[in-house]
């Protein structure tokens, strides 16, 4: 079994590959938007693969909300080791999950330091979410949001078809 | 602790992240030649940082073929889930480690077909290894062959400073 930095480390290696310095100033949002696009995508299809993994034993679903229960425990504990410690809902198809001590987080930066660079620590887990939504049968919109670290929420926003 | 496939899904992408299609016939080798280098010089650095971790309680080596036991056995089983089964040397600095069932292989075929592809599949891990033996103080050229997927042999040269 890998050991549990194996992830952590690969998912730096990468971050810093797709995100790279932009050469002048004027492609710095440009670069940026398409660095995070790229994780987000990536995140996407690893969340669609390892969602199917992870229900192919499971019960069916009984409702969005069990869906989020599942994500929040099984699915966030097999990826980063810990459950997600608070799940909220407006009952009209938007969810927020809260990780008070994220660890792909955790490695960067405590407080308010480094917060600019935290949109590109969290692209490739938002894809993670929405990926695994979108093999059950949910379309969502996934943001991350960061305000102290290494604490973060996620947004999701269910689409109605 | 992180599902068995967390990691080989997210190897798979890096990998067609980086060795994107070339647009142009004249690319291809080019292409190629980057993304295998861009490939090994992730692994490098992510195996640097798993050795570090993996020997931080181990006892000191007593030779480099001490060395080479520790990463068929004890490295190599944290990141694939098997040891290498087969170790050969000829006691002047080569090293043959043969994976008789190479996990990052599995997965595309089985036999002679898409041999060609290989490269990619094993540079990352290529690069491992060399990762691991330049914190151990060895600096090393590492090279991978396959002949039957998805058996694969990783050669070590140890470079004399």
């Amino acid at each position: 079994m890998a050991d549990e930095v194996l992830f952590e480390f690969l998912h730096m290696e990468i971050m810093s590959y797709v995100c790279e310095e932009p050469i002048t100033r004027e492609d710095t949002e440009k670069v940026r938007g398409t660095g995070l696009s790229t994780l987000e995508g990536m995140g996407f299809r690893v969340g669609q693969g390892l969602i199917e993994r992870f229900t192919k034993d499971s019960p069916t679903f009984k409702d969005d909300l069990d869906i989020m229960k599942f994500l929040c425990k099984e699915f966030w504990s097999s990826i980063f080791r810990k459950q997600i410690d608070n799940l909220r809902t407006n009952h009209q198809g938007t969810y927020v999950l809260q990780d008070n001590k994220f660890s792909l987080l955790t490695s960067i930066s405590s407080g308010k330091q480094h917060l600019e660079e935290a949109p590109k620590y969290l692209a490739y887990s938002c894809g993670l979410l929405r990926g695994a939504l979108s093999t059950l049968g949910l379309e969502s919109v996934v943001t991350a949001d960061v305000s102290l670290m290494p604490s973060c929420k996620f947004q999701i926003v269910i689409q109605k078809v």
